[in-house]
């Protein structure tokens, strides 16, 4: 049973989910694309021979297809997903679910009145396998409980357009989802530290920050974001417990020792280090469609919670104090603890 | 355009790929299946909708079989293969190509004769992310050219039927042929060491064993195997080139630290080791096969090569002495130097 | 010519001193010894052929004592530091330099008075090859200015009367002195973040801490000092700089693969982790007063500074807030930067 | 009790020895030195207070030196030390002991008809840390019998005078002494397998060599030798044994994250890597002497086993066949197995 799906955005991470439905995902196929440019739509929908529609209602609307991707510019996604939700159709969303936390908790509304889950928030981390290692780890038991994260995110550099606050918004939004999920707990205050930003790149941007979260059991994680470290694209995370710590692993890469030097390799962009979460993300979407079952993967609730907990972030940078991020209660049709 | 795929053997390696075929490799559907046990066939056709065929020239036969894969008992791989060929019909052929040096030749000349190459010989490391990465150091040419290989390849254990023999025949052949392809170059002799064995398995098999390959290059390649080495399965591989060196990386797996060890995981099973090798195998295959493409990976020559040096090392260990592998000239058909 | 040095405090670390003046440094002899309680002299005396004298003054002024060794109880420390500068003669005194800011200006001005430095400062990890290797790169200026230091300090368990405040007092005021020295900087600010406790140690305990330390250029350190962590003593340090960073190695242990892990070993004690650093520290400090040079190793006001700051830190830590340090202006006797 | 020590041979390794005995190691004193060249002789001896003396005869009898360290011409060894033997002074040689089986076994005899052992041979890898550990493992039976050595021993280049026969003469010997105790056994047999040599050096040389020894026990070592591998001095060693293996560490050395890379340092010379070894080397040495103890480390049968093993490995290059080494029956007075 092959699940027909239909993509709102064609832009370039539209286009990479595209190929990826296509190409490295069994048993769906992209039926119908959209894009407010109509010839980038036609661009990304030809070659798997999906048709070009209108708009996202179009898409949405459509017999041929199933479930709706969301890769449209992220102030559009909250008006799509709701459509989607409005129509009983299952809901794939690049991050952010919204924009505003007004807008996240529309959707988590209609998705409770609609009374089955529906929504899936693109945070990809959670299909790594290192990432998955950890969690593994931590739920053995053997290391005990959490007490400490230490995180770094650090990118080789980023566009004049990236702003201060985009460091928590686009960038340690994966953290914040991921550690949620690692620790099954909630983020319940923000503080960001700033240390002099590196003189590598444009001055109006605070960089590198370090943002520290506590969460409701006490955890503390500090985590630096560095998105113009110059040298890769690096992704650290070391979970200390009462009885050992565990760490995220680097990829596997070759070995060279020569000219008075062992090196290895370290990557310069996420596309690489993140490739195969991203296929194992759809796969495990597709087959949970496929196989008629609610998605598994963050959720409204999820996304709800990042946008939250990164608007406080922005809060804490800008205004240099402690925030709590005083997210409502969470409703036990999302189950789990964070 | 989907390829439809042909199965001859549904054992357990058969059961694997057709599931591979299936669930991991887009563009490809499994159609017909058949074995010497026609209930081993249903189960492993039923779940995919495949057919069940009396036999494997049905299979070849079938008009929905664009593409045969022989995964039946060794010693009838030579029939099917030429009977493909035969057919036109492209081959993947699980190793061994053919049991024997005359056999392997057959089908050398019948695809000869046929004048494009039709079959593929199932090495998988071909397609590790390891060795493609050791590959292209070597091709950068930054460490110069190649003078030794150090490898060794381990298992946990192995049954009492797994005879001294088949530590060259059917667990080195790995390394012989992922070798050949690194090197671009060919094995012309072979001798074994033998250590005393281990004393933790079964008493009549000389295990560890050392292998001393020598290339037409002059490269010398030393390789451990132990089959019974208890901690678990472990894939080493070490390049000394003219200036530097380059070494397969271990998996990556999250560091704990606890009890006063910092620790990784070691494999337990080359399933795991070599997942995704096997999956990338197919999906080029199929991928190759959907563009009308020959296929380029291991060849019938490879597949003669390997059969003839690992038959030729088995010689080395029952005599102790050093082994001319004597391979005929290659033919021009097959490109490259080895 | 042998340096001839008198110790005053034959406690544990006294006896380990002279045992290494002894033994492992080439030109030294301890020639007395004093401590409050005699017997304890007489059995750190007798087997290095030492003398017991009554006190701290008799050592001092001892015809055949060229350099003294303070080792006793911190609080009296000062008295000595100050008796020996009052005499002209070298001393070298375990941390602390002081326990009050107070008595460390007093040994700053007194030194200052006499004209030339006598005084150094027992931090021994400015010796230690590993931190002189980070000092090295970043001199190197390969990755640029550095902007964060990561840093953690674990012992596997403290006893009960072991204070929180101690977490800085005792513990972090290593990273203090070495990453003064490390980054030529000075802290100017202290913060602590308190994570829920540990429960595998005394409930009267906030463990682990996470101490926030920003220097006069504004680089950032979060250091996090876990003094019940179990598993090990491990001490670890990154340095983020503008074009890359730099990692504190772990001493080098063999590698074992067995039982399906490849391990390590974490030391679970300092003496081991930081003997050859005390070894080296004694060895620069008895070479330079056999050279008639002035010591180069911690200064008195790096004894200050680590005193001020640690103090510091503790009230960062009962408050909740972030202190300054309001360190006194360097004087330009002490050269440098921090 | 100072041990005064003469010696016999100021060139290099003599000079650094002078050094070492002087400012590394405690309880010894240099006090006689000679050396053909009598003007060399006075360099070394004046910055340490020595006397020179005008040959080994004079040193040995001198009433001022308690032991007699050899760090002349390899061909003058067995006479000098024959000469300590027969004055009843305790002798340390550096290897070789002497360039001939025979010369070996007239100190080997000469040392039995005193009736206390006086010699000790120059083989520093057993005082390195790395190898310690290793040992440590092997002897604890965490990992059972050892049934494989891969080791590998590199070097950045070597000067046109080295010779092919000195790859087992010069370097290897040095893993011929550290195996045989390592593994408590001796080595039966050789062998020389030879790569395509390196175009990076001289044309003369064999190099690399794949040397290949069996032991009595039957344990197989393959020993990479390449002293011209350009990138580092680089030293390997690997016991794989029937429940698991244990690996030499590299020496610990920063890590760096710079330029897409992260790279740790890789040593360009022995001294570096071995100082450490050396140093512990003679201070056990002088402190089994100033307790008047026989020494324990490499002892004339050593000396003699290397000499026969390597002269034998020699044999083995030039006639490309497997030697068996034939070393006389172990008295009972050196002990041990190996």
């Amino acid at each position: 049973m092959t699940v027909r799906v239909g993509v709102i955005g064609a832009g370039w991470i539209g286009k990479e989910h595209i190929q990826r439905l296509t190409h490295a995902v069994t048993g769906a196929r992209v039926t119908a694309v959209t894009d407010i440019d109509a010839a980038r739509a036609e661009e990304a929908a030809a070659p798997v021979g999906a048709r070009v529609l209108p708009d996202g209602a179009a898409v949405i609307a459509a017999d041929d297809v199933d479930a709706v991707l969301v890769t449209s510019w992220g102030p559009t996604h909250a008006e799509h997903v709701l459509a989607a939700v409005a129509a009983g159709k299952p809901v794939f969303c690049e991050k952010p679910l919204a924009t505003t936390a007004e807008d996240c908790l529309r959707i988590v509304e209609a998705e409770q009145a609609h009374g089955r889950r529906l929504v899936q928030v693109g945070f990809m981390r959670r299909y790594d396998s290192g990432y998955r290692q950890l969690k593994q780890v931590l739920g053995s038991g053997r290391i005990g409980e959490p007490l400490i994260v230490h995180c770094a995110h650090r990118n080789p550099s980023v566009p004049e357009s990236y702003t201060s606050a985009m460091a928590a918004l686009d960038t340690a939004v994966h953290e914040v989802d991921v550690l949620r999920w690692l620790l099954d707990d909630e983020i319940v205050s923000t503080q960001v530290v700033t240390p002099r930003s590196t003189g590598k790149r444009f001055a109006h941007l605070k960089d590198p920050q370090i943002m520290l979260f506590e969460t409701a059991k006490g955890v503390r994680i500090d985590l630096e974001v560095f998105v113009n470290c110059q040298y890769g694209y690096d992704i650290q995370c070391e979970v200390v417990a009462e009885e050992g710590l565990v760490r995220l692993p680097d990829p596997a890469t070759v070995g060279v020792r020569t000219a008075a030097r062992h090196e290895t390799e370290v990557l310069t962009d996420w596309v690489g280090r993140f490739r195969e979460a991203f296929d194992t993300e759809f796969r495990e979407w597709i087959a949970s469609l496929a196989a008629g079952a609610a998605p598994t993967g963050p959720s409204a609730w999820d996304g709800y919670a990042a946008t939250v907990i990164t608007a406080a972030t922005v809060e804490a940078l800008e205004s240099g104090r402690v925030v709590a991020t005083d997210l409502k209660p969470r409703p036990a049709f999302y189950g789990g603890a964070a």
